[in-house]
């Protein structure tokens, strides 16, 4: 096992009702900024049941929030919480307007003279960041209990990643409830993340780290088996609230205590989503197939672990293949194809943008542009 | 799944040559209380790695704090610590080091008339405590990452928990080679602490909660593979960190989350404990048995499942059995009599004082006193 730090300080609220607990969690007499996405929570009763619970504070509201949440959109927020010299942020909805809400709230505070170095730079420089509390309305993407932001800058059709301490949410309220109404595609896509997530802490080379190892099939075992029923009985509860407390123990930092992490299918997703338009998810389907098949021999031994554990399978290109059932079962494409992108092209582009910027990833940090784009060419 | 709320704000240091990172997580220039347990540390280097770490300021030493750390002992410290003008505790050991200095930070500043109310109360009263760090030595009760402590009262053989999120340690530094002396029995105590642990928050009835079941079962697993491991092989790091890290998970308040819990193990084991002697642990070996047999019809469920999937077995009988089988293999008694005590007169004594507190236990609050005499006759 290597040596770690563990520290998750975000209070999780979790269960049937509990939008209202929010009240006693945030600072009275201070200017709040309140920021949602497109207005699905004003169908679905989680808007209101926010105000209320906010009854008689000072809120200042910021709408419009998107998937793949842009920087430009971020800025406006920023000029907002500026203007009206905000102190808390509560951010309403799924995974995009949570990292979008993290990265207001590092940009607001932040002192140098471009707020885009905060993603340039990973977040190195990030020491300070509002209050943040977070209503999840979307399972998925761990963002709720964790320190990480993904944002998206259409001019240059860059995606990239920061990380703060400071940003992990002070509370997130996670109610089961509030993803009954969620499109079957979102609950799909959320399945898929969770899943990578998972994969991406685990599916790497054996370190004598048999609990860390059992924690993550715990959680994959789970999506494996929730995932189907909520999507085949979006008001049954408890798939809900299984589904919803897997994708935030996907993510919160738990799994990843010790082991090695590979995290080159969201390197090359992120890419193929600036690019292309896929959703998140989507590209992480087609994608993780392609990095097992390519690393096979240097994931063999975890591979086969997997398979043997999760699916009760003996050969490697079983466990690949399950996988990928897994994925059609969930009607999640895990070919290129689906979304009519040319495999060469992006390929090319994706490898060069790589190439540039010198990065490598991945376990053994081996993927370098030429092996993403094999990768990509391999997805057709 | 049941409604919960979860947080565990402790900083968790974990690995190998961890301790001198204790300098940058206690505010300098105040100053700190040093607890102790019987001088082990010394022994073992652990003291002279905690003073380096320490050098320069004004540190206060507290030594002596015995298994089953006594309320006695606890108000001596106290009154160290006032004074001093103690502004935060170290404290250097296992469980009972730990939780003494919990109960120490709370009573210091606690303004009631007496301490006692703390335990005689559980801890509701408990608002505020002097920040706490902690070295773990010993891995077995969790208390490391979480905000129960225990204490033991010898004038009127009392042994009572109290619980506040303050006193959750701000860090605890997890060093595994800090246990390769440990006498061989505190290493089996602390498997078998750690794997009662998760039975009291698994071993109940099915609740459709998937993942805290299989998160339990993982922790579960990963103690019958390291646990025999660490006890063959003193110096394997691996099997020593695994062990660490499980017994911490067993009762960082994570698996508990949303499903009911048990404890009558431990109520009953802490009488047994502080009438008649033995170590926690191995009171909880001989208990946890009785009790899965007296609520067998009510257990069945879930004793049949952590057979299938722990043990690969069908029978809740050999689930029992596998259990107790593990028990032996750690050369851990599982009846009263490897103790010399009579059951019978231990039935009478401990049912007899349930009764007078008029308490009941387990996840149907069913076990009173005339249960719990009912169980300690079964171990004869």
């Amino acid at each position: 096992m290597q040596n770690f730090v563990f520290k998750n300080p975000t209070e999780i609220i979790f269960g049937k009702g509990t939008i209202a607990q929010i009240d006693a969690r945030i600072p009275r007499d201070v200017p709040i900024l309140l920021t949602y996405g497109g207005g699905s929570i004003k169908r679905n009763g989680v808007y209101q049941q926010v105000r209320s619970a906010l009854d008689g504070r000072e809120v200042v509201e910021f709408a419009g929030i998107e998937p793949n949440p842009q920087y430009e959109t971020c800025l406006k927020a920023v000029d907002l919480v500026k203007s009206h010299q905000v102190q808390f942020l509560l951010a309403v909805g799924g995974g995009s307007v949570i990292d979008a809400a993290k990265f207001i709230a590092a940009a607001a505070w932040y002192d140098g003279p471009d707020s885009w170095d905060i993603l340039r730079t990973g977040g190195q420089n990030v020491k300070t960041a509002i209050p943040l509390g977070t209503v999840l309305t979307l399972p998925a993407t761990g963002t709720e209990s964790n320190g990480n932001s993904v944002i998206s800058r259409r001019a240059t059709a860059e995606k990239l990643h920061f990380y703060a301490d400071c940003a992990f949410p002070m509370f997130s309220v996670l109610d089961p409830e509030t993803t009954y109404t969620l499109p079957a595609k979102q609950v799909r896509n959320g399945i898929v993340d969770a899943f990578v997530h998972v994969m991406e802490q685990y599916l790497t080379f054996p370190t004598d780290a048999p609990l860390q190892d059992r924690l993550a099939e715990a959680i994959l075992a789970t999506l494996i088996e929730v995932g189907p029923r909520t999507l085949a009985q979006p008001r049954d509860y408890e798939s809900r609230a299984s589904l919803m407390w897997s994708a935030t123990l996907a993510l919160n930092t738990l799994i990843s205590c010790g082991v090695p992490q590979d995290w080159s299918t969201h390197m090359i997703g992120h890419e193929l989503t600036a690019l292309y338009g896929p959703a998140h998810a989507e590209t992480l389907a087609v994608v993780l197939p392609g990095v097992w098949a390519h690393q096979l021999a240097k994931k063999e031994a975890k591979l086969r672990q997997y398979g043997q554990r999760v699916w009760g399978v003996t050969t490697v290109e079983a466990a690949i293949g399950r996988t990928e059932e897994f994925f059609h079962s969930l009607d999640m494409p895990t070919l290129l194809s689906a979304y009519q992108i040319n495999a060469e092209e992006a390929a090319e582009v994706v490898g060069r943008r790589f190439t540039k910027r010198a990065v490598k990833f991945g376990e053994h940090e081996d993927i370098d542009g030429s092996a993403a784009a094999a990768i990509i060419r391999s997805r057709a």
